[in-house]
């Protein structure tokens, strides 16, 4: 068996992850780890009956071993990695989760199911697994930080491909593993890093973003009977950092540690789409309500949105043909929101698609490029036949760094999914409890809240 | 639902799948695909009781739904998923199996247990159990063939990366599934698809290399139930082939299929090293053998070692700690060789690392690059103290493309290597079922002998 050293950066946020007590956690991180709970119960309750998941829990339910765990919103149970699989998948499958702004990565899809499904098969603390969800939290995101942002670019779903060294950090600090161990967990998170951005828009997308939680906490088991790894499974000369970056910087994952943390760069989406969309789809729900606007969608000429060259090269995409594509197009954004003055997850389906009003609508977008915007800011301008353009501006759009959603917003965001997903769970309770989860003393109970009862 | 048109060379490549016939497939190509399984059982023996197979069917085992399916070697019997994934860790584990010459990579160990493992479950005949086995071959080292040569020299261990996508054919087929259906099966192990060269010489790469069956398989059975993927999941521009290389040659998965077979460039190891390590090797057990250097290993002053540089720069590695690092180390290769007159799987172990005699005499090892010759070649000159230097030069070591291992000479390693391995399998039995694979109706009985018996 190898003697092992510990690499220099794997080494230190392993031993960062060791070494952090709750009474370390300053209350706005603790707040912000709730925050981000409450966002992430709201979209898996609203993913959870998405074909995507009725198709993986069917095959991944043969080869699950007993039923520990819960899958939200669901009546299936599940051995603890399929449901840390299905969990993560239903969280992230609208890509309506939450986006740590930095790096658009989705950072509590592949952590948090990793350590509820464990805390159905152990005792574990509401401050045991704050603390553990917090330190996953901000490992996958200095991770994350160190390839950005070229890694994304290249085409990596960052959102899986560093999510996997979170579940793995978050169950290995649940196992109270020492930090060889933990670099270990690292190494067998390496081996297991993957997730293609070409797979956006697909279901296959949903297997790697399962598979981060599921293969991280697979990893912190290996870890913890003496399975071992590479010393500087970050680091290294053919490590993940030099791998998948063009120009990694790994001070960014041991770099002030336990002075910044990258939790409070977080935010949750108030629309299941694209971030940049956001300033788009804010613009269009206020005119959708200007009254010479009303009724006159058929009567449009022209549609022209203006904002940072990122929102046209992200989201430029005339003629889609499902609700997953959608999402990131600001043709359809801006049609669907322009009519129906609304834009949650029913705007976004196959079927909203397949309306050709809409598709008439959104054929007349045209984009302007002005890189003195910011990317959460946008100015949309209408012209009916034969009249002046009617123009909104955003400055800062909701949901953005500048302007959070605040909790009651993320109360409101989850009793809608909960209601739109169809899985018959009570959210009070779930909410109360999420905001109280630092004074439980059994995580693994909260679960029962959040199965599905339909 | 996705209504996915196939891209062009994903697309093409599931056709070909779909389409091939055992009655397409050339006798040498059918006689190849038996060889490489003879090898596989025989390295699967060798690795099955390793303590990283012991660690991980321990851990992995916790997460298996029932036992339908043969673990090589041992007494434990998995689900076919897990199966799968421990039967290609212990055909990989020692790095002992087979090398596709223009990738280096495995091709065997990912596909074959995908494939045994449905056999345990399902009627499957020895013809299409070998026509998907060298479909899945085909593609795998097609991808391969794509992506290098940067995708290894940038640190993906081609053997896991690109085997998920053979795994993922090799079922597919057995499925019977359409091409459109095949290309969705390749978009779900792009999702999957990883693994680390920093992690070789560690427990860690077991997991990945388990992983490229496992998942493979998986992708198949998802896609069997319509879980969709992208249309491209290969060529695409956020695609495997462009993420994981800097240079992607698409045409070099879908050139010629039909017409050239890539299994008839695998190869199979004499020693348990790294395959620019056989000359090397070679040249010292013909060295051991002079009777001028009989018991003389002490008065060795200097050893000189002669080869393409890519000798020197994938085994020079000196004080190396570990078995597992030994088997790509020239000084202890070397070294044991000339000591022992045997390389064998007991000379790459930890134990024969620690001996103070092999680590003084592989000091005294230096590297002299020249690129004239071949990489199957090597001259290596042992000088004792006052005397002219011994030279044994190797044109092209066994085990290389130009003096393959004999039919027999892979029956013996699959006999030294099952007793070697401690799991009592009878391998005579075996060894008769493989090359009678192609008249067998049930290749699912043939895992009953390969079930550990102690």
């Amino acid at each position: 068996m190898s003697q092992s050293e510990t690499g220099a950066v794997s080494g230190a946020l392993a031993r960062f992850v060791a070494a952090t007590r709750w009474e370390d956690i300053p209350p706005a991180v603790r707040h912000e780890a709730k925050r981000s709970l409450v966002n992430f119960f709201a979209v898996a309750l609203a993913g959870c009956r998405d074909r995507t998941l009725d198709l993986a829990t069917g095959v991944y339910k043969r080869f699950s071993a007993g039923e520990q765990a819960t899958v939200i919103g669901r009546r299936e149970r599940c051995d603890i990695l399929t449901a840390a699989a299905l969990n993560a998948a239903s969280a992230n499958v609208f890509d309506f989760d939450d986006t740590h702004i930095p790096t658009i990565a989705h950072p509590t899809a592949p952590v948090a199911p990793a350590l509820l499904a464990l805390a159905e098969t152990q005792p574990m603390s509401g401050r045991d697994f704050l603390l553990a969800f917090i330190l996953g939290v901000e490992a996958e995101c200095r991770i994350a930080n160190a390839v950005s942002p070229s890694h994304y670019a290249r085409g990596w779903h960052i959102t899986s491909t560093c999510g996997v060294f979170g579940s793995a950090l978050a169950a290995g600090k649940i196992f109270g593993l020492e930090p060889r161990a933990l670099v270990w967990a690292l190494g067998s998170a390496s081996s297991q890093a993957g997730g293609l951005v070409e797979t956006l828009g697909t279901m296959a997308k949903s297997v790697g973003v399962g598979n981060a939680a599921r293969n991280g906490l697979l990893s912190a088991l290996l870890a913890r009977e003496g399975f071992d790894g590479p010393d500087a499974p970050l680091e290294g000369v053919r490590g993940f950092l030099n791998v998948t970056s063009e120009r990694a910087r790994p001070d960014e994952v041991d770099g002030a540690l336990g002075q910044r943390w990258e939790i409070l760069a977080n935010t949750y989406k108030p629309y299941p789409c694209g971030v940049v969309l956001n300033p788009v789809i804010e613009a269009c729900l206020e005119l959708a309500r200007r009254p010479e606007l009303a009724g006159a969608a058929g009567r449009i000429e022209d549609i022209e949105i203006t904002g940072h060259s990122l929102l046209r090269q992200r989201t430029d995409r005339p003629g889609v043909r499902t609700g997953r594509e959608a999402q990131v197009s600001a043709q359809h954004a801006v049609a669907v929101s322009l009519v129906r003055g609304k834009a949650g997850l029913p705007e976004f389906t196959d079927q909203a698609v397949a309306d050709p009003a809409l598709r008439a609508l959104g054929a007349k977008v045209r984009f302007r490029d002005d890189d003195s915007f910011a990317v959460e800011a946008a100015r949309v301008a209408v012209r009916l036949a034969g009249a002046e353009p009617i123009v909104v501006s955003i400055e800062a759009a909701r949901g953005g760094p500048k302007r959070p959603l605040s909790d009651a917003d993320l109360e409101a965001k989850l009793r809608e999914l909960c209601r739109g997903g169809g899985s018959g769970v009570e959210p009070e309770a779930l909410i109360q409890a999420v905001w109280a989860l630092d004074e439980r003393d059994d995580v693994g109970s909260l679960m029962k809240l959040a199965a599905g009862v339909n």
